[in-house]
This record gives C-alpha cells, sequence and structure tokens, in this order.
C-alpha cells in the first residue's frame, strides 16, 4: 500500500508520500489530517490543505511574528487563528510580552497540536488566554485592547474567508492600544493574488502606516508567501534586539523581507 | 483520463495536472517532456525533474544572470549547461555583452527550447556561439578566456554530477579573462543541501572572492535556491545600472539575495 497526501488544488500543489497517518478526523469546521512524512516530517493538514509541515514552519511563524517585535515594545498580543500553536510559541519567545490571547475557533486543532506537535508547554503558559470562538465574533465584541494583532488565518474560503474581509480589518482598528500593529499572513502572489492585492489595499486604506513583505515558504502553494502590516509605526525601521536562537529570522532578513521584486510591486499598484 | 506530472522524487514533490503533453522523447543522454498546465504554464522537464516551468522561471534565469553584471564590465560570456535558452535570453539583454558561447551536452533539449519555448530568436543572435559537448570535456581544453562563466546544470546526478567536482570547479578558475566571475545554480538548503555545501566550500577555496546568494523558485523542489558565486571581484558591490524590465531582478532584491537566514549560514559554517 502506499499512501500520498495531495495539496486541495487539483491542478498543482504537493505531493507527499505518507510514512503513517497519525490522525484523521472531522471537526464542525473542517478535516484535521496529521501524518508522518520522510522528507516534511510531521505534517498537519487542515481540509486538505498543509498547515504546518515541520521540516519548514519555522520559517512561517517566525516570519509572522517577529518582524512586528523589531519596531515596538509589545506587551498585549492577539493572536486570530494559529490553533497550531507556532504562532504562541514564537510570540512567548519574547520576555516583554505580558499577555496573549489566542482567539481560535476550532478545539480540535489546539487538542491536535498539543497531542501531535508537542505544543502543550506553549498552550500551558501561564501569559497565554485561549479563547474558542470565531475570530470576527470575538473581535466585534471585545473591549481589550492590544499592542500587536497576528491574523493567522488558513485561505481565504469557507469560514475563514470572513477574516480577509473590510469589515474585519476595519474592526482590528478600534483594538489597537496605544500605537498598535496588525500583521496579516497574505497568501501568495501566484496563487491567491487576488487575496493578496485586497488585503493589502484594504489595510493601507485603513491605517496610517502598511506594506507589505515576503519570504519563502516551501510546503505552501506557491511557496513565495506574503504578510501585509498595518499600524501607527512602519514596521520596517528595526531597531529591537532580537530574540536569540531563530533559525529563519535576524536583523538581516528582517531589511530584506521588505525589498520586493519588480512583478510584486507591479501587482500591488 | 487525467495525466499528472509528479516531480521524480518519490517521496515529495510538486504535482501538475497535464493538460496536454506536447512532446515526450528520449534523447542520447535523458528522457525529455514538454507539457501545457494549467497553473505553471508550459513545463519542460528532463529526466523527471522540472527544468523550466513558465510561471516562474523567470526568477531562476534573471536571479543566476544578472547579479554578476551588477560588479563587473561584462564582455565575454560562457554558459555551462542552459540548452534550454532562458539564461541565453537573459545575458543577451545586456548591450555590453559581445559574445556567448553556450556548451550544452543535448542538442535535442535545445531544440525542444526553439520549438516549443519561444527560444529561436534567441539562439540565432548573432553574438551567441554554440557548442554540443560535454561541458567538462570542453572546460578542459578550450584555450578561450570569459568575463563571466554560468554553470547552469540540471541537479547533481547522472551525467551533470561532474558539474559539481572540485576538479571542474578548479579548471574554469583557469578560464577567467582578467577579473572575471563565475557563478553556479547549487541547488536547495532543503533537499540537496550535501551538493550545496561542497560546491560552497570547493568554490570558496578556490576563489579569492566567493559567497552565496539566494531566491524562491516555487517549481524547483525545496523552493528556496541558491547560487553560489566565485571570482576575483565581490559580486555583492552592486554599482552598474540594471537592465530595464525585468521581472524579479532589481537592485533592491541584489541587496536581498546575499542576506541569509541563520539556518543557512548554520549549513555553511
Amino acid at each position: 500500500m502506499s499512501l500520498s497526501f495531495e495539496e486541495k488544488s487539483t491542478k498543482m500543489g504537493l505531493r507527499i508520500e505518507i510514512k503513517r497517518v497519525l490522525y484523521d478526523g472531522y471537526s464542525p469546521y473542517q478535516r484535521i489530517t496529521v501524518f508522518e512524512s520522510e522528507e516534511a516530517g510531521r505534517v498537519l493538514a487542515l481540509n486538505g490543505c498543509v498547515m504546518v509541515a515541520q521540516f519548514d514552519e519555522f520559517i512561517y511563524h517566525e516570519m509572522l511574528v517577529h518582524p512586528a517585535f523589531a519596531s515596538s515594545h509589545i506587551e498585549d498580543v492577539l493572536i486570530i487563528g494559529g490553533g497550531d500553536g507556532g504562532t504562541l510559541r514564537e510570540v512567548l519567545k519574547h520576555k516583554g510580552v505580558r499577555r496573549v490571547r489566542l482567539v481560535e475557533i476550532d478545539r480540535e486543532v489546539i487538542e491536535v497540536a498539543k497531542r501531535y506537535f508537542n505544543m502543550d508547554g506553549v498552550f500551558k503558559d501561564s501569559r497565554v488566554e485561549i479563547i474558542i470562538e470565531d475570530g470576527v465574533k470575538y473581535v466585534s465584541n471585545v473591549n481589550d485592547r492590544f499592542d500587536l494583532i497576528l491574523v493567522d488565518s488558513s485561505d481565504p474560503v469557507d469560514f475563514a474567508a470572513s477574516l480577509y474581509s473590510k469589515e474585519f480589518i476595519d474592526s482590528l482598528r478600534s483594538l489597537r492600544k496605544g500605537p498598535g500593529i496588525v500583521v496579516f499572513q497574505a497568501e501568495s502572489p501566484f496563487f491567491n493574488s487576488d487575496a493578496m492585492v485586497s488585503l493589502y489595499k484594504n489595510v493601507n486604506n485603513l491605517f496610517p502606516h502598511s506594506g507589505i513583505y515576503w519570504t519563502v515558504i516551501p510546503s505552501y502553494p506557491g511557496a513565495l508567501w506574503t504578510f501585509v502590516y498595518g499600524g501607527d509605526v512602519d514596521i520596517r525601521d528595526s531597531n529591537k534586539d532580537d530574540v536569540e536562537g531563530l533559525k529563519f529570522y535576524n536583523k538581516d532578513i528582517h531589511r530584506a523581507a521588505f525589498l520586493l521584486p519588480p512583478f510584486l510591486e507591479e501587482m500591488l499598484r
């Protein structure tokens, strides 16, 4: 018998030979699959899309989290999504962080992350509060304010689509505490340029400072991946000390990430 | 019926749904396949590995060619491999180039590139000379000298393996004309780190200046892709004007490409 994972896209995507399926189940929101593979390590797939692959997840999570910390003193963090725990793990590396609230719609993703991805300790950190709720609903009702909001969503389909809406972006504005920053994972210019461009333009219209940066995430479709940020400071100006022991992010990569290739600049015009 | 291309690696790789196979044949050296796909455009595969995919080939070819031109006046160029014509096309964009010699082992790759990838004009340029020969043999016998040598090889297996050998790298040294530069495509740190590291170290030992730069090539396994350079000038110092109308490369990307993530620096230590 040979089991293979094929990224959900039917036309083009990563195929990964499966050594062993560790978990395969349906939550009220999605199919959750965990498997072992030789070259990608342990993989978490949600609805047939790779969310976390052990061999490269450090790139996505480091690049979503650390650039914002380079320009601001951040104590209170809100994570929308991110039930796999990787974003939380990176945020907690900053000793100045006092409180992290993680709002995940799907409790079962968190359970799977604890069990199969060693995230138990991360979720148990005394600074962390987990709220199981739809991110859009949560944001429209909460009275707390945050220094940094990270939108760690899945692709803009099904229940995650509303996390790309103008209304949602607008509602995040009022959750900023003093000079606040919002960072969104923003998809690939190759296979989801519409979502990327509309997110970029909406954030650009709604925040005093905004921009985009990029990296490479081999396990995501298109590999060239973007992040959109908006806020009261420009996170390009890196002046804080780095967290030590990171594998992808450092001050050099911070600078490099904001330097854009012409075809990407053209798309954003 | 459904036809799919699957990258040769059996454990993990890109799967591309094929709309139409345009060519599939065996040369004396390899299987050559050309197909149309929806998301990757037209694709050339050699022995089951993507060499050229229309949607992202501009990144590979621009990043192999243009960084070296940023620091030196280059008139005479030698390309080892590169029968698909993409590297040649980028070199010819530099008006200062007087002569390009392309040494390709497999005549049929060039014929396929002319017929299916619009490369007829590129190969017919009056500055171009095509030599059908094994690159290693050619280099050990030639008396001409070059300002720039580009090693545009396939993966380090079968007949291409010798293009990664210390002997071959050493023989390129003597082909430099005055202050010359050699640039190698150098594989991915994720799935071919041995080849990358040994190439980097050999070039480092043999040339006064050397280094590595990186980019993202979504259709290549690992996506994070490297290039190794060696020569008499440090190509990091970009001071020449850019060619206009490029899609990936510009002065910003030149700077960004030499800024390395910690995990890559660690591998090269």
